[in-house]
């Protein structure tokens, strides 16, 4: 019989339940389930409201349930529809009468919000890791190729020489905000639920200052209709994931490129390609292309939920019960693509020479021309006008900037004197844009002493948001 | 070893392998994969480019992997990939050369879309029976409670008397579109990619046509660079499935709002609603607000295959790999939507007292006032004039328009006469609405008459798409 | 004073007013709703509603209306909500009583959902013909560059030679699918929903039929709840412009790739390029990219829409007045891109030589040594892994599989004989692709006469659907 | 002549120059452009890179510029592109050479970036007001309220009493994590972009911590790729926006749910409805619904802005102009929504004694009956099936629990005591909730000082954006 069942007359419908029931999934998190168990029960003990005795033996039993979930034993069942009827109904079972009182004070709408902050905060510190580790792939890989110069590009026209370490440290700014977004979603998932009952709080005296420090939690939810009806964190949470999917689309489709027959930028590790059934040359970058097309079903996610919150009214309503797959499902391929990811960065070899080469047969040092006649006194926009007819001569001929005599330079503008070539020169130019976050070996060395310190920075975030978890887990001991 | 290793120096990381692999999911498509290969090898031997022993000993053992699958007797390898690749692989541990040759003139990137096209043909037809099956509970509603009237809303404010059955026969009309949908998915998977190679067509003297026969395909993909990187007709399927969904969370928002103790319109079973853990008088519509709630992975599922394909080069990328796992989980969540609904909707009862009695209390005759001066003469901008000044008047009196008397009517309007307290009355306001698509009963009859004609086409369509169905399959005879 | 004011005791907030008004965007409809209005009189007249002298002078101001408008003389009032208050209220300042009189039988609910479905369709008419036209630019580039030979891509990695023309061809097939995703959307839009009034349908005997007619409607809708509620054929014409967009998205990618000057496959014309304010030696193809980008609002729209539907109660709700600006804009920029397409495949110059030289120096003819052996007896696997061994070794020692000499050959397989090096060469490559949908020459040429074709049935359908509107607008006569 | 032609050949198609020219939407900037020149000018003079006299020729004419668009004679030119262009050949034009020295060291990639930083900073500041506005009405509305009870739902079944002011404070809670979100966003905004030149640096020795500082930005991007590629504070600010709409549109269901006869909660001001064409009666929340269904639009500009940055390579592409339209889009929207929305809370009736009175009629009570039963010893879960079978048998006989005699409640439990008819009571249930985030009043007393303190810490952060971004626009002065 459902626990809830005292009301109705009739058996719910056999294909109904399994509809509803939401344990194939949400049993993932039976670790936050229990742990939340033992300190409500703790709570409810140190309050008076349950018996020191009857506290004893459910979080004794509880224990013995996680037990038996870690060991594979525990089977669990759909016509108890969740992770929190499974759990409570075994417990009962095990202990008798104190099972009964667990759920004193408490509604499975407060439990779940409870379940699901625990287990976003303790992805993301999984997470904030992993993106430490990816940021250090990256910026190994800067420091590992530094001598190399490819064309940078806008427009996937060549633009201007950069150093390869530039691109790589223009991804690691892009981690960096996905960490702050991450940082973000904690704040956003750092506030306790429980207390908060069906809707309405409950007429026991709970403690839930209690329940808060021992799990960690920076504060307490303000409004009880507000703490069971809130998704914000998940939302919050979708928001970076696929914030950070984003940025490695990017990146899969520049590694997609620059392993072209074309490009010939990188050559990508065996290891991390895969062939063709049916071409026997194929060395596919299919990595870098799955992430790019996961890109997809974090959006979907990421509407998904949003869909799914628009227009209900307060407080809960099943609707919201959807807020669980596409979470797990983030979590899961965002973890993998940021493993994988940081390996094949490690693993990836940059053909520098040939980078380097492609820069002279092209117009990529065509700015540096036009800021040369700038500095000997003519308005930026006649010098740009000046080289674009240069350009557009040497196309017609076949030929580089480089390759113009200074007599066929000063026919076109006087000003041209004989360093011009030393400024066309590829080298040159990129040691030239030394600005702040310029492509100049001194602008790329100082972005990577601060990547050191922005490391540093995130890394003692993680230490503080392990420490929070691990106190949550610590009452499983 | 991988088969497609030997350009290869290095094994694919372990990580990578599972990253990459999707026999995980796409395992659900072994009948078609099993079906597609039979045939393809069977074309392949008339034409003579495989013996018929070979042929014999691959569909043989094909068959024999079949059973094995069925009977749950067939362990899957993340590090063969997918499906195809685990079929073949085991079917050349069970018939040795004649294995190896299964794969001429095909690669898995025309294998996969057979595959898929035919799955999602099979699941069309049964998709289609449940629409059919959730329009017949909504016109047997229709009929059983076809002297119910309800108001009928606009802006949920009340609007107009109506029927019950014609807002029954509203949601028959969408399913009857949502049906129009799934054939232009149908229409959009029912052409043949086999032959088509890696991409661009095969060497040897395939006869796709007798591929395209034998598995009932309307036509064969006129571009093979097409027929392997297209992928609309799952963006159709998921268009179908969000359409269908977004009628079906337009009916759960009203179930919703009629179960509510304000309306009370409605009384669900017991067997399709579910209680609370905490609230004992608790009696909630799960099964609607679910069905609301999950139109938001419908929408997600839709937007994270348009995005998985915006802006890929042809031919085949990777990234295609990410169009299932949306699809099934569409697949799963939409037949087990209809179902419930049409179990529901047939074990709703409709509270006409309630209904018929609260339009006693509102202004829901206000327009049929408006006409009946039309129908004296008054233009229409002016009658509306005066009836928006009488519902003002009975609103500050606390009355509605019924209440008025004679005299206070004609001291409004000369034109109102006797008879206008006939034409205020519900059940006339009802009846005076016989347009083509009108609330009046005599209209609505027309319109349930009109709908058995609708499904019996359909059911001619599921006949025709269930040969097609049942012809690919009985290649596993 | 509002037209609807009677009821109300106090004046709308002025900027509730601005907020709730559509009529900055709706006033696109006017040619509609005047065309919907004067056939709407025409039948009241005729069904005896109203007189013929009001309908006279009803008709006789509405296109006074029409040509004012047309002449940039109509002030349209926001305190006048939308377009048909707008025109209601000058009709009636023009033409007195009988202005008041057209709204009879009619409510703005099924008025503008009239007047969206004859918009819908004339914009399928008009998006149908650049379809064509840009179907016919593709064909054309497929001809004119009819013996051009590059690569076939998988993964972006080169995997066979095909022909350019199959390229093209292979769009051109998507953007068939596209011409049949808008008869879908001609479908769903061709339904008449005068008639239905504010929900329920009307007390008047209006002739539904002869509207419909007049019209051009194929049919009326079963249901007027249905009729003033439904927004599936606003949604299925984003599928349609989502999927087209789709396929510009990927063509877009692949024009910047050819552009690139590491592929160097293409020239886009100067007249469809634009520089950069600062690189004088750019030619960006902004086109192409903004095509691309724009995919996103498309998708956007497509989104909103749904989200905009979900969960709304029958009938109308104010919900859906958010309908129209996501239309009008995907109708904007889909006219844009798809007339800028077909201008710009037109100009564009393929780089032959180069396309053909690239295939030297790489491995895409690995698949036909692979067939070779296969056609000698080996088979298929067996086949592949020989080839990817004699793959590695030529990558190793820097050449290619054409320069390894008989001997080598038959030193990794017996079977390799002096007719090796014809198979391996690209234009047999071509050539011996000739299934129905391959590259080979001659299947282009299959494919290109489908094409015409094609583009015969299409243009017969324009023809059909232009009649159909002409006809609408010929009421404006 | 293009800015950028000398390079070419050929002019720009004229469909291509309307279809790439973004200045009819970003001319919405001119003052940021405006601003950035200022500064930029300023700072090259400093630096000797122009010389005095021309700096000041070009701030002179710059501010003339503003002036003459502020005035509204300005003319902008689609030939020119976009807003930098136009300001920069009007400033040449009218002050020659100086003119041409503007663009110094700049390039359109990290102006356009600049001027959007600083405009959505302003936007920031501006629709931070509005929220706070739009918190202070729900606070004045929770306290007007404080003593009316009504109903709270979950499942929108009446689950337990609570106070209106309860509800009020939720949205009031929600509103203060979009305030965070905010925050989120102008963290986001709050990075100087300009000298990332068209994407490496520059060659000219730009003082960019000076541009930063004159421009009150809290940091410089640290590396140029970034610079000229990051889209992510614009996702930012969609999300908060999407975030904040999603929150009204639950708020909009809710009082379009408490408008209707069926629930008689509130009554909204005639100014924030309007009424009907056809039927005279009504008086539509069309406000609340326009409001629920623009969610849609802004989910869509998230989703349209995701799509465009998905996949594409650094640096700068021509996509990235997309990220505009529906940034303005919903700036415009969301500022209409939450001042109409502060409004119409300001001017909503409730009607304490409906909402009070419907608690009578039901079992919103029954958590407390069985609260009882645990406080007298019995277990939750036997308790809860107690009250559960007295429910069904109340439901049976048409009556409430309170109606129960005290023998008839012993008959089910001999715990129930005299007492029990209090806590049965609805305002002890209300009065009995005091947890901490509770509906009892000292609890929502607390939430509401709670509520003072967050909107003093709120305006404190307004204060300083205000004055950040009052320094930008001083330049102008």
């Amino acid at each position: 019989m459902k626990l809830w069942g005292g009301r109705f007359t009739k058996a719910t419908d056999k294909a109904v339940e399994e509809f509803n029931a939401s344990v194939q999934y949400d049993c993932r998190m039976y670790a936050e389930d229990i742990c939340g168990s033992i300190v409500h029960a703790t709570m409810l003990a140190r309050e008076g409201i349950i018996s020191a005795d009857d506290k004893n033996a459910i979080v004794h039993g509880l224990k013995e349930i996680y037990r038996q979930i870690e060991a594979g034993d525990f089977e669990f069942s759909a016509a108890l529809e969740d992770i929190h009827m499974n759990v409570e109904q075994r417990l009962t079972e095990a202990v008798g009468e104190a099972g009964k009182r667990l759920h004193t004070g408490r509604s499975r709408n407060d439990q779940v919000a409870l379940d699901t902050h625990l287990y976003v905060r303790k992805e993301i510190t999984g997470l904030a890791e992993l993106l430490v580790r990816f940021q250090k792939s990256l910026l190994a890989a800067a420091k590992k190729n530094s001598d190399v110069i490819m064309p940078g590009y806008t427009h996937l026209q060549r633009a201007q020489p950069i150093l390869f370490s530039h691109h790589m440290m223009a991804y690691f700014s892009m981690v960096s905000r996905d960490f702050k977004h991450l940082r973000f979603a904690w704040h956003m998932a750092d506030m306790m639920p429980l207390g908060a009952g069906a809707l309405a709080g409950t007429t026991y005296p709970l403690d839930q200052t209690y329940v808060a420090e021992r799990l960690g939690f920076a504060s307490i939810y303000e409004n009880s209709l507000d703490a069971v009806s809130d998704r914000d964190y998940i939302i919050a949470f979708l928001e970076f994931a696929a914030g950070t999917m984003l940025h490695l689309s990017r990146l899969s489709e520049e590694l997609i490129l620059w392993s072209t027959a074309e490009f010939g930028f990188i050559e990508l590790d065996d290891a991390h390609c895969t062939g063709s059934s049916i071409m026997p040359q194929k060395k596919n970058p299919d990595i870098c292309e799955l992430v790019r097309g996961k890109t997809g079903r974090f959006y979907g996610h990421l509407m998904g939920v949003l869909t799914m919150m628009k227009g209900i009214p307060l407080a809960y309503d099943k609707d919201m019960q959807e807020d669980k797959e596409g979470l797990f499902d983030a979590v899961d391929n965002l973890k993998f693509a940021l493993t994988v990811y940081a390996d094949m960065i490690d693993g990836m070899i940059v053909n520098g020479k040939r980078t380097r080469q492609v820069l002279e047969e092209d117009f990529s040092n065509a700015t540096d021309m036009a800021d040369y006649l700038v500095k000997k006194g003519l308005p930026f926009r006649e010098a740009h006008a000046v080289v674009g007819r240069a350009v557009r001569k040497c196309i017609e001929r076949g030929i580089v900037l480089q390759d113009l005599s200074l007599d066929e330079l000063q026919a076109m503008n006087p000003l041209f004197g004989a360093d011009i070539h030393h400024y066309l020169c590829i080298e040159t130019c990129v040691r030239q844009r030394k600005t702040y976050n310029g492509t100049a070996p001194e602008s790329i060395a100082r972005q990577c002493a601060a990547a050191e310190t922005v490391l540093e920075e995130e890394c003692r975030q993680i230490d503080i948001w392990t420490a929070v978890t691990n106190r949550v887990y610590a009452v499983l001991q």
